[in-house]
């Protein structure tokens, strides 16, 4: 087949193969360079069979003494070629500086920013970009570089959402050729990729020396980049489902089942807590080996409680459940408060407490309990947990401290701070956990103190 | 914590993280570069935690003219340090050409044989290798340049059988470091290394270049080979599981069951596909991405019966099934052999066909049959399908061509030319696939035709 062929199948077989629809509008980034024109002619060859409206879209960001030339040049094809263009200039050094950026991370962010808006206000439903394979060669590098897990190193995907990239897996030689076919003239050094001198380096210093030493490698290197994509495709649906099945949520925060972790593989139980930690940050800038470490270290430790402070999160063992929230959680405050007679008093975290005097019990729940009101007269203290604390809970032979009895119980640290202690002649109930063994209501025996805890 | 400790806690972790054994022998390999040298000083100070038994070998390649130098810099070594040496030399060149090797590929593999072939001499559990970071960071920049999986892009393990390699997560600067600290001399130009002309290109070209982009390259890369080490050893799991589940073997080859494949991730049935594929060859060299997608071809696609040649290997698609062999299945060749009367024939495929007059029927099988003799009187013909065949099997309203009852019955192209039929007025039998609808036997209707196939 001849280079014109080649390409012209190749962009059909890609409109095809990823099943994109036929009726759409496209805007294709063009900065004059030999593959966005080259692709441009490509996707306006294939619009009659899909019905699609192209469009192009220039950024000029104004650094380089040229860059008059590329815009009279594009204009000057887009006219010839009958084809909307949309030119903006900029000053990417004047906004580097306002955003606190270089000019490689800004101009990327602004290209993108100027593509997605132009393509909304035109109504195209994608973006065409012109890389090829040894942009995708580069990418890889740039990532694995840059210390980039596995996930980055899928490098640029031929569709990812509305961004396509029909010639990813065609050379450069390739491009030039078809442009050499069709007898089209473009910019030798357009384009914005002057501003990146991390990807110049890869390109003109490192691809040329491994290059010399295996003249595959752009192919070897985009055949990886598509494993790697397929694999992380398939990752993200297995650590989905895991970790919808290990994972709850309440208002404190996100809660992993401890045993079921433990249970996974080691490189599953990695990925699980990677993407748990996304759910709870946001994203996972800045996190890395060493802090999914500090989670495995919590969950296979001895201590039934203990935490970790990671970049952007707060991760803690709680007996059987690691717990991750944004930031630490706070620790309730000591507390003290004296009930004079019925009513009701004010918890510090806002739920309430009330006392009343009924004529016979009405039943406990874990929020409601009774005793005696003869047995068990006012005053009475309402407070937090102290060290030494004492309590005889249903059941137990005796009393012990309640400190053991947290801990058999499993409850953990913050709840053990917030947790109301209701105190008379000794501590008679923990709301929502336990009452003392002793002053049961019997049927009949006289009035009732009737407790209950109402939610804020 | 200073160069010495930080390398002496380093050994201690490694060999309780990997649940090494105590009291093993160790054989390191020494070329008497600082890597080696640091790594025996390290193992005589970790001998008497683990009772290791710590002996040294050392191989001459004979190729440079300073490694009369280095022999005696190890033996003098290990003599200050009592610790037991094996010397041996070769001729590099000469053994190379003798194989057809280059230097390098040659070079490795002898290393290797030399280190086994002496560890088992001597009783040694253990092989250690002095390979630090710096190294795997150019074994992953190898591996990639090469075209490696990501399989391969898992680089060199830590514990990987009896190799051991306690330096791995180390920098050359921490174990030059350490020799400094204990004032220890060593071989600035020592080992087998210049031998390694792609693995010196990338330490003195690529890497500082790469480096020069990132200081903390080594570390990024070797997390990342810890990383994919991890994940690889998932896979391995999840592929062995799942062959397990659709793979069957009989004397024809490897079988996978097509709708459980399909139903497969792309990620993981493409696994899938490879680790059946070395089953059948023994090992992957030289199978690249295509070959997985022409096996991925005949799967999804529409041909029941199809095949692909692959390198070491033969595919095809029998319907619902997908067949792997390491050489293509052989088409029996038409045969057709007349039967004047009872007695036995042998069929081409060491099967015998025994033809015999019974007074009554016994009973039919797949593999046997019985007509009312004189409904089916002797010569028969017993042969191979031809184009045009027609028949009439059991429960069908009519006759008709035997191709299309075969594709009903998804009969393999292989099966039809090897299966025997048994012609006398028309097919009356396929044997072990169906009889004719005719001429059934009715019991107490005179004499039967019995006809067996019996296995070889």
């Amino acid at each position: 087949m001849n280079a014109i062929k080649i390409l012209q199948q190749g962009l059909h077989d890609f409109w095809v193969r990823h099943s994109l629809p036929k009726e759409v509008g496209v805007l294709i980034a063009l900065s004059g360079g030999g593959d966005s024109v080259a692709l441009l002619h490509l996707l306006l060859q294939l619009a009659p069979f899909f019905s699609l409206r192209i469009q192009a879209a220039h950024l000029d960001h104004g650094i380089r003494a040229e860059s008059g030339r590329d815009v009279d040049f594009v204009q000057q094809l887009c006219s010839e070629w009958q084809v909307p263009l949309t030119v903006e200039r900029l000053d990417l050094p004047k906004l580097a500086r306002e955003r606190g950026q270089g000019l490689e991370e800004a101009g990327h962010e602004l290209r993108r920013e100027f593509l997605q808006r132009t393509a909304d206000a035109l109504g195209c439903d994608y973006i065409a970009l012109g890389h090829h394979r040894g942009d995708q060669a580069e990418t890889l590098l740039m990532r694995l570089v840059r210390g980039s897990g596995l996930t980055g190193l899928a490098a640029m995907r031929p569709l990812n959402d509305r961004l396509i990239r029909p010639l990813l897996t065609f050379s450069r030689k390739q491009v030039e050729d078809y442009l050499e076919a069709i007898g089209q003239a473009y910019l030798q050094d357009a384009s914005n990729e002057d501003l990146y001198y991390t990807r110049n380096r890869i390109r003109h210093r490192v691809l040329p020396e491994l290059t010399e030493l295996n003249p595959r490698l752009g192919e070897n290197l985009v055949a990886l980049t598509q494993r790697i994509s397929s694999e992380e495709d398939f990752w993200q649906q297995e650590v989905k489902e895991t970790l919808g099945a290990v994972r709850t949520m309440d208002d404190r925060g996100l809660w992993l089942n401890r045993p079921a972790l433990l249970d996974l593989h080691p490189a599953l139980r990695a990925r699980v807590l990677r993407q748990a930690l996304q759910e709870v940050r946001g994203d996972l800038r800045g996190i890395g080996a060493i802090h999914v470490e500090a989670m495995e270290k919590l969950l296979e430790g001895t201590k039934p409680q203990a935490e970790a402070h990671l970049p952007g999160a707060w991760a803690g063992r709680r007996y059987e459940r690691l717990w991750l929230r944004p930031i630490p959680p706070i620790m309730a405050a000591p507390f003290t408060i004296e009930v004079r007679g019925p009513g009701e008093v004010l918890l510090p975290d806002g739920r309430r407490m009330v006392f009343s005097i009924e004529a016979a019990p009405q039943g406990e729940t874990p929020v409601v309990v009774e005793f005696p009101a003869q047995l068990v007269p006012f005053p009475l203290t309402v407070r937090s947990f102290r060290p030494g604390d004492r309590f005889h809970p249903d059941g137990a032979p005796g009393s012990r401290k309640l400190k053991k009895f947290f801990i058999d119980a499993k409850i953990d640290r913050e709840t053990r701070a917030a947790v109301p202690l209701l105190e008379g002649r000794q501590i008679l109930w923990l709301a929502g956990l336990a009452r003392c063994q002793q002053w049961a209501c019997v049927e009949g025996e006289g009035p009732v103190l009737r407790v209950v805890v109402q939610a804020c």
